[in-house]
């Protein structure tokens, strides 16, 4: 199973990933994905579904029409783990293919 | 462009919506929908959102595991319409098709 991860290495993960920030209320990192429109919002979402099926590990997400809001936490550990890391790290190659419009 | 219901038309429409409620805090309307696992919730939302893009009109909607929280207004109108009704009885038939857990 999964384990949390330590301060250093967390602090090591969030600078590969700007653009997360740590929750303020959970162990937990967050991120706000806007797009050009619902088609490449939920062609994002699409993506990242397989993905995260294939890794039996899954975003908490939300979206309104081009903006797609997503929280990663392990809940089997309680908190954040590497597998938090890896599906952000998939999530920011896909909008990057997609074209997010913010980074 | 579509106008917001009038409060004889919302309960007739509510009244057609079992398991779906106003919302506390907006003019609008929300259900929560649980299904087996996360394979079924995305399915769900996948179709749900080829037949809202085909709509021009889209749920704002959150989804954590199998889960899926939906809220149903009209931006334009500022409050419900009949597009949020037709888009529910949509996302009925859908959830219906899918087998959704609860009702």
């Amino acid at each position: 199973m999964a384990e949390k991860l330590t301060e250093q290495e967390r602090s090591e993960a969030l600078a590969e990933l700007p653009g997360w920030s740590q929750s303020s209320t959970r162990d937990a990192i967050e991120r706000t994905f806007t797009f050009k429109n619902f088609n490449e919002a939920f062609g994002f979402m699409t993506r990242v579904a397989l993905v995260a099926e294939k890794m039996d590990h899954h975003p908490e997400w939300s979206n309104v029409y081009k903006t797609v809001e997503v929280t990663l936490s392990t809940h089997d550990a309680g908190g954040l783990t590497e597998l938090d890391v890896k599906l952000a790290k998939a999530m920011e190659r896909i909008a990057g293919q997609i074209g997010v419009k913010n980074s």
